[in-house]
């Protein structure tokens, strides 16, 4: 597709500059683009508005509706979101273990940005500035592929965006959106190998499943996390009751949320009221194996299904193990690899569980909802990896460079 | 495929065991290897006169005969090669950066397997154990697909690997060897997303292509290397000569072998006549823009496809260049971005050089032929990454590795 390869022989331009540039300029530049925002916050309001009736027109109302509506406070959030990745630490030009080899060569890694990212996102606009922010910041020329839903929204803060590079000496062409949301656009993203060194999608499974079957380009998986608590016999009724409250009600439409609980037997019985009592006051639905199902008061038989899947709603699938092998081995087929947690008083079982669970963060006696970038220290995040290379778990600057090896010689041959 | 499915299957269970295994506990398995490769060498002798009897009555001769064929010194240097891996440092369990948050928790990363691991290569069988070796030491499961022109040879070599490990608490499966080396076989492994973490395809550009149109599982790509030397005006002329010889003739078909030499007009008649003269007695054919061509004695002109491919072969692309900035931009152009050297006394141009210049390896005063896991010091290299995520250049074990972030609370919820 003509245009999207427009947009990737711009970015990789413009990837060279940002490259060069210095920590003081990238991040003097971030600040004007927060303050063009809330400048031009009007604007944007007012572009929200046609996606908003578009959206009424097409049905959409609720959490939907709800995640594509921006106000003034959401604007301000935004650029506040701009200047605080504008004052963390610059993730490149790092040298790393310098160091002098018997030959006399001085070898070195340097820190380095990946080059040019391409995100492909749904509804909500705030990601336009946020992957916007985090991808300048790390150095990077960004490819930005909204939802069609939002738009008019994201043409109006990438042209915010875009004018605030235009007081500065850096492309224009270092932020930029595709403009066409049909489904050919999304795959000529996917298949923008000679542009485009990664491409890192954001949202449900139904995309990242299309991207990783459809990109030829590197792809960081991220999000679908089906997280599991698992409830071992020397647990604390309290602490996993909380727990479990915290990770399944706290926020279920996000992907740190747990979808599955396992429960020791030897606990079942004492525990399983408690908590459904505890999660009751949510309205939690219990979709529960034959074992749990006889303990509950009120649940719904779980299918196979409901092992699989993220339900990102209140409803939490039940099941009683005999032991943390069964839990583990429960846990290491269904998971999708994101967060699980153990509740414990037992120092092997929680030893055991860290280190046999194979998912990008295990917790002993937590909820699974600190699995984000802020939660974790690290200022931001551009999405939480749930694959195994370059980054695992929530991804933040650093995790949006690369790096290469510098080498200072005086004449060395092999 | 339901065999390479089978593969997987196996290999996903053995990663679990293998993640779980002591340091102490992979070294003595591959200790046990490396002897019962020495003990059953003739096993892998007559194995290997089979597939050298099947490439000669192919046609198959010179280098590539050479690569396929080993002797009993071939096979204690691949046994010597897996001891020296099994001394390396264990990349596995390494706990970074941990520290306690404002709330208690207490969170680090562990660095771990990547899982299960696929490698397709090509004829030369050394890549059987050495790959073997480095994914079992990073405790990964790993299925290796060869080629079929030394598929008997690779049968032996899996077959003691195998029993060697039966010795041994790991199963079987940790190395396992697709036996069917059709192309379908192939795509198999390059679409096994419910088993494969990564796949690294090491061999030819046409190897790497495929893999990359057709993979669905996360690639490193590997090993192609259009790489180049810009000689500076400030360059001193014996420096430049004995690089560039050694870079072009000391190992022509590797990948790190220089193929191009861009040329400052300023230093191009004095440099270009001794330089001819030095590659001369490799009988180096020159391939020359219309510049270089003036000055040389002997040429042949240059084409667009001579700028853009690996010659692997004693042939050398010559181009005079009238900047350090036209240098860079035809590098940056053309280059397969793994490794590009600057020869030069200038300091500035140096520095702009490494800098600027966006590839895995970037060198002052040097020859490209560096850019190896062993001249690195990693002590052991299973390709050479030309992306940019996960890793880049030289990869040794802990680029066999992802993490794991692990988190001890106390009952904190969000």
């Amino acid at each position: 597709m003509e245009s999207v390869i427009q947009l990737g022989i711009n970015a990789k331009k413009a990837a060279r500059k940002l490259a060069q540039a210095s920590a003081k300029e990238k991040k003097a530049a971030l600040f004007i683009m927060s303050e063009l925002l809330i400048e031009k916050k009007d604007l944007i309001i007012a572009a929200n508005q046609k996606d908003l009736a578009a959206a009424e027109t097409n049905g959409i109302k609720g959490t939907m509706l709800d995640r594509l509506s921006l106000d003034e406070d959401r604007i301000l959030a935004m650029a506040a979101g701009i200047d605080q990745v504008a004052d963390l630490p610059d993730p490149v030009g790092t040298i790393h273990s310098m160091r002098t080899l018997d030959n006399g060569l001085k070898i070195g890694r340097q820190s380095v940005p990946l080059g040019v990212i391409g995100i492909i996102y749904e509804s909500r606009p705030n990601v336009t500035t946020d992957a916007g922010a985090l991808c300048f910041k790390s150095g990077n020329a960004v490819i930005l592929r909204g939802g069609k839903e939002a738009i008019h929204t994201n043409k109006a803060i990438i042209s915010i965006l875009q004018e605030a590079l235009s007081q500065t000496d850096f492309p224009q062409e270092s932020i930029q959106l595709v403009e066409d949301t049909s489904r050919a656009s999304s795959v000529a993203l996917m298949t923008l190998t000679d542009y485009l060194d990664v491409l890192i999608p954001r949202g449900g499974a139904g995309l990242i499943k299309a991207v990783v079957e459809n990109a030829t380009v590197p792809v960081i998986e991220t999000g679908v996390g089906n997280c599991h608590v698992y409830i071992d016999q020397h647990a604390q009724l309290d602490m996993a009751k909380d727990i479990i409250v915290n990770a399944k009600c706290s926020r279920p439409s996000v992907c740190n949320a747990a979808e599955t609980l396992l429960i020791h037997e030897e606990v079942a019985a004492a525990f399983l009221p408690e908590i459904e009592k505890a999660l009751s006051e949510y309205d939690v639905e219990l979709r529960a194996d034959d074992k749990a199902a006889a303990i509950l008061s009120s649940s719904v038989p779980a299918t196979q299904e409901d092992w699989e899947i993220e339900f990102l709603d209140y409803i939490l699938a039940v099941k009683v193990v005999s032991s943390i092998e069964e839990a583990m081995e429960h846990i290491n087929k269904y998971s999708t690899g994101h967060s699980e947690a153990i509740v414990t008083d037992d120092y092997a079982a929680g030893q055991r569980f860290l280190h046999e669970v194979d998912s990008a963060a295990v917790y002993i006696n937590a909820s699974t909802r600190f699995t984000d970038g802020f939660e974790f220290g690290f200022g931001a995040e551009i999405g939480i990896s749930t694959q195994k290379i370059h980054a695992r778990g929530p991804m933040g600057l650093p995790e949006l460079t690369s790096y290469k090896t510098i080498v200072y010689g005086n004449g060395q041959i092999r």
